[in-house]
Parts: C-alpha cells; structure tokens; sequence
C-alpha cells in the first residue's frame, strides 16, 4: 500500500493545462467548455493525480452520482445476487451505491427513506414491506416487488408467468395431483402472483389442486404436518408440488426424504428463485428462474430516465425453468 | 408511499424554537450549544419534518458519517454475510454504507479508492487482492484477511488456528491418512495460514499428510483427478480432508460420490467458513466456522477509533468447528 504526498489543487491544474481556472472549475463541474480545453484540463489532472472534490461538485451540479440501495438483507441467495448486479449495473454507470439493510423493519425501511434523502442522492431503489412509506415526490424512486401507486414504477420477474410455466411442467411430467406450498409476507407483493398463476394454469388444464399458503411467523412445521397427515400407506396424495421459493423446495425435498419418500421418484418439485450452490454452481432444485441480471438493468434505467413524464408503473421480465434434481427433467 | 409538500427551511426552524438562525446552524453542525436551545432546535426540527442538509453538513463538520466498503463480490455466502454485518454494525452507529465491488481486480480496486476518497469519506473497510494499493494514509483504512503494512490494521479469523482444530478434529475422529486441499489466489492473504495450522497440526502428532494446492485459475478438474489417480481398488488412500473452503468441500463431497465413496464413511471432510444454506438453515459441511460478526464489529471499532496513535497491525478471531454431515460428528 502507497502513501500519497501533497494533494495538487485546482490552481495546479490550471497552471499545469496553462489555462485559466474557471475553466478548470467549468469541466470539473460538467459545464459547458471547448472540447480541446476539456481535454487538457483531464490531461492535467490526471498528470497531477489531482481528485475532483465530488461533495462540492455534487452541491453545485445537484447531482451526487450516488443512488441508495434498500433491501432487507443480503444473506439470502437471491438478495445477495440481485445487490451484486444493481451495483454492478451502477458502476458501470460510475453511480455509486449507498446500502441500507432494514430487515423489513418498517421503522427501519423509513428512516433509511430520510436518511438517503438527508444525503442527497440521485435516486431510490428499494425492495421494502412497509405499505405507505413516506418519499419525496421529487426523487426518483423504484420499487422491487411491490407496487405502490401508478407514479413509482415497480420492477419484479413475471411472478405469474412463472407459476402458469411450474404448473405446466408439472403437468407435462405427469403430475395428477398437484399442490402449491407458499410462505412468504403478509404485506401483499409481487411474488403473490406465482400462486395465481399456478391456480390459472392447473384450472386451465381442468386439473384439481391443493395449496398451503403461511406467512412466515407461521414457520415451517405447519408444512411438515400437513405432508404427514397427507402421506396414506407410504404413498403422498400429491405427485407434484410447486414452492413458492426455492429455499422452501429445498426444505420440502427434506420433509419428504424423512418420509421415506423419493424425490424426483414419488414426488416432484419446482421452486422459484434460481438459487445456485455457491451462487455459480449447480441449481439446488428444479426451479423458475428470476432475471436477475434484467431486474437490476431494468431498475437502472428507470431510476436514472431523464423524460420521467411516462414512466410504467409495472414492468414485469421474463422467467425460464431450469432442471435441478429435483424433477424427472 | 406517501408524498410530501414544500421543504421547511432553516429559518422555519429557527423561528418554529424561538432562536436564532446562527444556533440552529451550530445544532445541526453540532457545534457546542446549550443543553435548552438543543432541545428546542431539535422538537421544532422534528415538529416541521425539517431534514438536514448533511451534504453541506458533511463539508462543515469534515465528516460524512459514510464508510466505503470494498469487496471482490457479495454473491458469494461468506462475503454476503460478512457484508451484512459489516451494514448492520455500521449502521446501528448511523453510519451510512458506499458500498463498492471490485470482481478481485486490481484496477477496480484502485478505482474504488480513488473515487471514494474524491467523496470524502470517513474511512474504507476493504478486503481486496491488490498488493499496493494507493491510498490517503489521512484516511482510516481497514482491511479483511490481507495484511498490507504495520500502520493498517489487518482483520481476520485466526486462519491458522482454524487449520490446527481442522487436523485435530480429523486426528481424534479416526483419519489416519490426512489430506489438505486448497485453492484460491495468488496473492498472499491470511487464509494460506490455513494449510500452514493444518500441517503444523499434524508434524506436532508426528502423522504424515498430503496437500494439493491450486490457484482460481486452475480451476477444480485437477482435484477429480487427483483424488482418481489416490483410489486403490475402490478405496481412496485417504481417510480425512480439510478443504481451504465449505465450496470446495462440498464439490469434493460430490466428486467422491462420483467415486463410489461414501461420506463420512469412508472419507470424512472439513471445510472452513461456516457457510448455512440459504444463510440460516443447516451447514452445508462439517466446518471450522468464521465469526463474521465479530469480525464485522472489529472492523468497524478499529476504523473509527478515535486515539489511532496505537493501532494493532493483525487482529485474529477466534473460530469454532461445527457438525454438517460430513464428519461422523
């Protein structure tokens, strides 16, 4: 590691470049300038490893190249992933993140709403639970997998599609019997839709199915139960169940080995997600896989449109089934 | 979500609590004042929904109350764990997160830095793979498992300690022919103390061991055959592996059962970070477990401590070994 000496100043520059320093101040600002002085300025100032102070240019160009990130964690799989390729989209863009974690607090998730207004940045884009968050009509905000109002865009994977798509394929594998596994929020989002869509497409195919559906204070052992007291002489009444998320595919998958049941054999299962071991390796189960890379791209562009007067107020991508053990294919 | 109507001003709130302009000011700067006019700032402050503007705040008090953070990713288990503690400690002493990723390369790494620091910055937590990085030696810097200098303090688990409870482990549970397998970069950094405990572990118990060490860029292949090229009539001359990592002891789990081995039956594994699936179910292996959050709370005490005149160069955690199903216990 490097130590640095004096730090040049914008006197330095402008002697350096040999032009006047209003106009060192106009291209560090972004202002209108000639196109050779521009150059020799950054020429000047790179030369000099002289660093543009961008708290002072933030001030004067009411801009902070900085947009604040609010999630509930990043230690599940997914919001890790979709952290990672929101900020990769932002540098890209050389944006900046400002990260806040809420743990879905409501409390939480509005004052990180003030802060990051406090903070002046350019924009907000926030996975949040609380129904009426309080937001500066003025900033930028977009919201991921939960709709608002008709004035915030809403960015999720086709929630829907992507339980019609479990659904059909579990048919095509030769379900007779399917059943729908869901935990999740009370607050309603996005994500509800997988259920829908599921429902739609069993209907659609005249098929009777069977549903589940806690909150997640309700835990994990009412799932158990239910398997249990559906399990006749070995045998599952149902052939074929879609989870709402994968991290619960992969914990059904467990509740039916303890079962002496097979799996993909007896029973087969589709999650939601597109989890992978160690985040680049295999799927953990056969799952509808999220866009993730799309999502980030999606809420960056909209975020950062300049015309803001037609902006959607859902944009829903595209989803894709993956094989991952869990299924016969 | 809500929206909000016309911003209160500074001389909303000075004339909201009786006082004068000048105290708000040093109130909001704080800057001393007495205990009552504090008081009255901060009600009619709060009365009015009155945001500081900590932007210019920032520039008065010379901090900004933001700590960058910089790592190689956070999709990965350990570094989304690690990042969420890291968020958490932070901001429950309200400092708010930049948050960089750098994809280990070296020019990112240097780029994170510089336009940090052009964002004035209180201090950098880093953990990154480029060994001489520039930056302010003004600037408080901390750094994750890779030791730079004695006058950066260098954060990590006791790596090497972990690789003496590893072969301990292994020794007490029966192994007779240990084999320790690694991969990882380049760079020097403190994990390759893991191989270092494990080896001195075993000398001390006078039993011989074998190691296959390889970089990122090898690549995993190398290990299937090595492990092919150790099997001897369908028995690996083997009995106990430590791997450098829980992704790497879970691929080694399943290129045996590849082999026809069992696990732990005939071969038991240990990894090192303490990685659960989907961040708070079950380990994924038998592991020498990372206190992350202890990790994440020296990091942050280290960088904003206030007497820096006697800061320690290497702070090493204590790690603990747990039970995932890949060791008889």
């Amino acid at each position: 590691m490097k130590q640095q000496g004096g730090a040049p100043t914008m006197k330095d520059v402008a002697r350096e470049a040999g032009v006047a320093l209003g106009t060192v101040s106009k291209v560090f600002n972004e202002l209108p300038v000639g196109e050779e002085y521009r150059r020799r300025v950054e020429r000047a100032a790179q030369k000099l490893g002289y660093q543009v102070n961008s708290y002072a240019r933030g001030l004067k160009a009411r801009r902070t190249f900085t947009v604040a990130l609010i999630l509930p964690s990043i230690t599940g799989p997914f919001f890790s992933s979709l952290a990672q390729e929101l900020c990769q989209v932002l540098s890209a863009k050389r944006y900046r993140v400002l990260l806040s974690l809420t743990a879905s607090d409501p409390e939480a998730e509005q004052r990180c709403i003030q802060m990051v207004q406090q903070n002046k940045v350019d924009g907000i884009i926030g996975l949040t639970y609380t129904p009426d968050l309080t937001v500066d009509p003025q900033l930028p905000y977009v919201s991921i997998d939960r709709y608002f109002s008709p004035s915030v865009p809403c960015v999720a994977s086709d929630n829907f599609g992507g339980g019609q798509l479990a659904a059909e394929k579990l048919l095509a594998l030769g379900c007779k019997r399917p059943l729908f596994l869901r935990i999740g929020s009370g607050i309603p989002g996005e994500p509800d839709k997988r259920g829908d869509g599921f429902a739609s497409a069993c209907r659609q195919h005249g098929v009777e199915f069977a549903e589940l559906r806690l909150r997640d204070e309700d835990g994990y052992e009412p799932f158990r139960r239910f398997l249990a007291n559906h399990l006749h002489e070995g045998r599952l009444e149902y052939d074929g169940i879609f989870c709402v998320n994968d991290e619960l595919a992969c914990k059904v998958r467990a509740m039916l080995a303890e079962l002496g049941l097979r799996v993909p054999g007896d029973v087969q299962i589709i999650g939601f997600d597109g989890i992978r071991r160690f985040a680049t390796g295999e799927y953990c189960c056969s799952t509808v896989v999220q866009p993730v890379g799309r999502l980030a791209e999606t809420c960056v562009d909209l975020l950062l449109r300049e015309d803001r007067s037609n902006l959607p107020s859902l944009v829903c991508l595209p989803v894709s089934y993956a094989v991952g053990g869990t299924t016969r294919e």
